[in-house]
C-alpha cells in the first residue's frame, strides 16, 4: 500500500468519507440477521393440502427418474418401487424420510468465526455461482476468467453482508476443466475463509474438493465428517429427472455427513407446468425425493430446499426472474417448507443485461421474496445478471448495498419502543419552533442512528454533479477497484498452505479429473 | 398521427412488440388492486399501545401550534386548552373523534368510471406532485415549465397504474404564482379525467379550483358536496405546528365535505426526535390532532393520515427516502392507522438524483413498505427523484412498470390451486422428456399466464446488443416520447369545456390569487 493510499484509508473511518476515489469502504461487523417478520403466505390451509398433494400424487403415481444406478439402488432398498430408471414412492415413504431432517443445522468453514446457521430464523447471503461470462463496465461482456474469479472472490470475501462462498463466482473458462475445480477451490480457500461448496461434477471432483476443505481446515478425516464443512447443490434435470452425476455428489455428500442442497429448476410454461402451483409442486416433487433419499441413507442428513421456479418470457421462451410470479412462487414454497420443517434456499436474480435500474428492481423483488418467504439461504444474492449468463463486480457491489440495508432493516432497535426510543423528553424540549439536530437525545445517538451507505449517494443533485456526475453503475465500478486493489487475504498457517499447495500439485499431475462428461 | 405511426401502432396489439421504436405500448385493463397480503407488523401489543400513548401524552402535555385563528376557534369549542396559538386536547376527545372517522370512502372525478375507494385493502398509486425541478436525459435537471408539466400529466393519464391524478406533477414556475392553480388545474382537467387535488394555499386557490372541478364533473353545488371528488393534502409544520394557509384550505374542503389527508414530514433526526418510535408517535400527534378537528367539524368527514417519516443522512443532515428506517418507520405507522381505523398514505421515493439503480431500489424500498404496511394511497409513486426536487418523465415510467408488477402481483389466479392450477394432467403428459410449452394445458393459458413487461428488457444480452444496448433510463425515454407524442386527451363535453375556460379566464382577469404569501 503506497503512502497515499494509506493515507486516505486511515482518514476513511467509520464516520469519514466513505465515497471518495480511491477511499477504503467501512464494513458493517461480521453477523447473521435474524428475519424476525411474519412471512407473507398466500396460500390457505387447503392451498397447502392442495400442493402436497399434487406433490405426493406425482412421487406416488409418476414417479421421478434417477438416473443414476446406486441411487436407485438406495430407493429400492428403502422399498421404492423401481422401472427402469423410474423411482416411485408413497407419500408415507416419503413424509417419514422428510421428519427425519434436521430443520436447522450449521456448516463450519475453516474459520470456526464464520461458521453460518442454517434454518430457522437465519438468513444468510451467498454470492453469484457459475456465470459462464463476465461484464464489467470497462470490458463489456467477455467469457470468464480465473483473474476475474479472483476478482469477485475478493468482494466476496471483503462484504460481511455476504457469509458463504459458495460455487465459482465465474466460471474460468481459461482453465481447462479437468483441473479448474482445482485450481479454483485452491484460489478460494486462499481468498476466503468463508464457507465453500462442491460442485457435483463427478467423483473426482467431489472428493477432491472435500480433501481440499479437510486440509484447509486443518481436520483429520473423523473430525470432518463429524459436522458439516461443506455443502453441495444438485438441480433437478426438470421435468422430473436426477441426473447420474448430480446424484453421485450427492450421495458422497451425505455419506460424509456434509449438507446438500436440491433446487429443482422448474420453469414455468417450459420445464415445469404454466401455472405457479403446478410449477411449485413439480419442484418439491422434484426435491423431496431426493431428500428423503439422504434420510434413508443418513437419518438426520442436513438437507435444504432450494426453490427455482421462475417463469419464461412467453414472447420467447426464455427465462425470467424477479417477476411478480417469481415472488409469489418463492412465497408459497417458504409456506410449504415450514410444512415440511426443512430449511430453504431462494435466489436473489434479475433478468437484465447490465446493472441499471431493471436489474436494481428485478433484483429487489427477489431479495424480498426471499425475506418474505423466510428463506435460510439467498444464492446468488450479490453479482447476477442476465439470467445467470453474467457475473458482474459493479452489481456485485450494488446488491451488497441492498443486502445490507436487509441486513439493518431486521435490527430490532430500528422499531424499539422503549422511553428512549418514544423520545417524549426531547419532544418536549425542541417544542414547536427547535430542531433535533442539537438535542442530547439526538448527539446521544446520531452515529449509529440510521443506515449509512457506502455506495448509494445521498447528496443533492448539485454537490453530486460537481463530484462527477457518476450514476451508480460508475461508482460501484470504482469501489469494486478500490476493494480489490488493497484486498488482504485471510491468515492461513504456512504448514496447511503448502499441505494444500502440495494436494492441489500431487492431482494436477496426476492429471485432475476427467472430462468425458 | 401519421400512416406509418399508425401502422406501427396496430402492430403493436397485445401480443405484438412493445418495445420496438415507436410501438406503442399496451395497458393493463384500469382496475385498483387489493392488497391480500398480512401487514408486516414490527410492533407488539405493547409497542402499539407504547406509541399511542406517547402521542396522546404529546397532544395533552405538549400541544399543538395551531397558527389558524378559525382552526383555534373551532377547536376552543371543541373543549381544547388554547394557551396562546398552543392547542391541547385530552385523549378521550381525540379517541371519541377520530372513531367518526370512515375507515373508507369513495372521490369521484370527472369521469365517474374514475372512481376511487381509499381505505379497507385498496392500494392506489398517485403522480409525483410539487418537485420545482425537472430532469430528463435531453436537458438534465432544469426549473420545471408548463409544457413539461403537461408532459407529465400525460404519462399520468395514459397509465392505468396510476389512480389519481393529484398535484402538480412538476411545479410549472414559469407560469406567475397567481394564476399558476388556473392554468395547471386547467390543464390537468383537460389532460386527465382522474381524481385531482387543490394545495391548500389560500382561500382563493382552494374555492378556485374546487370550483373548477365541480365544473368539469357537471355538478350542482349540491352534488359536489353530497360526497367527494377532490382532496387536498396538508404537511404540518413540524415539529408540532400547523400553519396558517394549511389549516384554512384543510377546513374548507372540510365544510364541503371533499376528503383530506395530513401528512407530518417528520424527519427523524431533524424535525423529528432521532429514534423512529419517537418520530412515528410526533406524526401521530401532528395528525390525529387536525383529524380530530375535521371529525368535529363533520362528524365522518373523509380523512387520510399521510405517513412521511424518514431519516436524514447524518453526515448532511439532508432528508434520505427509501432507507431501512423509513421502511420500518412505514409499517408502524401502517399498524397504528389499523389500531385507529383511519386509511393511510404512504409514498413512492427516493434520494437518488438520476433514475438509475440506487433510484430503484430505493423507490422499491418505499414501494413495497407501502405494501406491507397496507397503505391504501401511494402518493409519488411514479416520477420522484433527488428526495422530492426532481420530477422526472424517464423515472415515471420506470416506476409504472415496478406498479404494474405490484398489481400483478395482488393477483390471485397467481397463486390458485384448484385441479386446473396444478396441473397433474399436464404433469403426467409431458413426463420427464418433454417439454410444457407444446402442451396443452400451457398453450390454453400461456397469453396471460404471467405478466408482460413493457420497459424491461427480457431479451438475452447479444440480442439486447443488436437492438442498441439501451440501458433502461434510454429506453424509457423513448417510451414517454411516444406516450406524449400520441397522447389522446380523455372527452370532455364542449358545454363543460366552454364553462371551464370561461371560468379560467374571468378568474385571470380578476388577478387570480394574492401571492404575498
Amino acid at each position: 500500500m503506497t503512502g497515499d493510499k494509506a493515507k486516505r484509508r486511515r482518514s476513511g473511518g467509520h464516520r469519514g468519507n466513505r465515497r471518495g476515489a480511491g477511499a477504503a469502504i467501512d464494513q458493517p461487523p461480521w453477523r447473521i440477521p435474524v428475519n424476525t417478520d411474519r412471512p407473507i403466505e398466500p396460500l390457505d390451509e387447503d392451498g397447502i393440502a392442495a400442493i402436497h398433494g399434487a406433490a405426493m400424487h406425482i412421487l406416488e403415481e409418476i414417479g421421478i427418474e434417477f438416473l443414476n444406478a446406486d441411487a436407485r439402488a438406495v430407493m429400492k432398498r428403502a422399498g421404492c418401487t423401481i422401472t427402469g430408471t423410474n423411482v416411485r414412492m408413497g407419500r408415507d415413504f416419503v413424509m417419514e424420510m422428510v421428519a427425519r431432517a434436521p430443520s436447522q443445522f450449521t456448516i463450519t468453514p475453516r474459520n470456526p468465526a464464520r461458521e453460518v446457521t442454517v434454518g430457522g430464523k437465519h438468513l444468510l447471503f451467498v454470492n453469484v455461482s457459475s456465470p459462464p461470462n463476465y461484464w464489467d463496465l470497462e470490458v463489456g461482456k467477455v467469457p470468464g476468467t480465473r483473474t476475474q474469479c479472483m476478482d469477485l472472490l475478493k468482494l466476496t470475501q471483503f462484504f460481511n453482508c455476504i457469509h458463504l462462498s459458495a460455487g465459482y463466482p465465474v466460471e474460468p473458462v481459461d482453465v481447462h476443466p479437468s483441473i479448474r475445480h482445482l485450481d479454483v477451490v485452491h484460489d478460494k480457500l486462499l481468498i476466503t475463509d468463508k464457507v465453500v461448496h462442491a460442485y457435483s461434477l463427478g467423483a473426482e471432483r467431489v472428493e477432491d474438493v472435500i480433501e481440499m476443505v479437510r486440509i484447509a481446515g486443518g481436520l483429520s478425516h473423523d473430525e470432518f465428517e463429524a459436522k458439516p464443512h461443506i455443502y453441495t447443490n444438485i438441480n433437478s434435470t426438470s421435468p422430473l429427472k436426477h441426473d447420474d452425476l448430480m446424484l453421485d455428489g450427492f450421495m458422497r455428500m451425505v455419506k460424509r455427513g456434509q449438507a446438500v442442497m436440491v433446487s429443482p429448476f422448474t420453469l414455468a410454461g417450459a420445464m415445469a407446468p404454466v401455472t405457479m402451483a403446478g410449477a411449485v409442486a413439480q419442484s418439491i416433487a422434484e426435491g423431496l425425493c431426493v431428500i428423503a433419499m439422504a434420510q434413508f441413507m443418513r437419518p438426520g442428513a442436513p438437507c435444504i430446499f432450494g426453490t427455482f421456479t421462475s417463469n419464461v418470457d412467453m414472447r420467447s421462451g426464455a427465462p425470467a426472474f424477479g417477476t411478480p410470479e417469481y415472488m409469489r412462487a418463492t412465497q408459497m414454497t417458504g409456506q410449504m417448507m415450514r410444512f415440511y420443517g426443512l430449511p430453504m434456499r431462494a435466489s436473489g436474480v434479475c433478468t437484465a443485461n447490465v446493472p441499471d435500474a431493471q436489474a436494481a428492481w428485478e433484483t429487489c423483488a427477489s431479495l424480498w421474496s426471499a425475506v418474505q418467504s423466510r428463506t435460510n439461504v439467498v444464492v446468488h444474492a450479490a453479482g447476477w445478471l442476465e439470467g445467470g449468463l453474467i457475473a458482474s463486480p459493479e452489481k456485485f457491489v450494488m446488491d451488497c448495498e441492498v443486502l445490507q440495508q436487509i441486513q439493518r432493516y431486521f435490527e430490532p432497535e430500528i422499531t424499539a419502543t422503549d422511553t428512549g426510543a418514544l423520545a417524549l423528553d426531547a419532544i418536549a424540549e425542541v417544542g414547536s419552533s427547535g430542531h433535533f439536530f442539537g438535542a442530547e437525545h439526538t448527539q446521544a445517538r446520531y452515529q449509529d442512528a440510521f443506515y449509512s451507505p457506502f455506495l448509494s449517494d445521498w447528496s443533492n443533485y448539485e454537490a453530486w454533479d460537481l463530484k462527477g456526475a457518476e450514476w451508480t453503475v460508475e461508482r460501484a465500478h470504482r469501489i469494486y477497484k478500490d476493494i480489490v486493489n488493497s484486498f488482504e487475504p485471510p491468515p492461513m498457517a504456512p504448514a496447511i498452505r503448502e499441505e494444500l499447495a502440495a494436494f492441489v500439485a500431487r492431482r494436477k499431475a496426476e492429471g485432475g479429473a476427467p472430462t468425458d462428461f
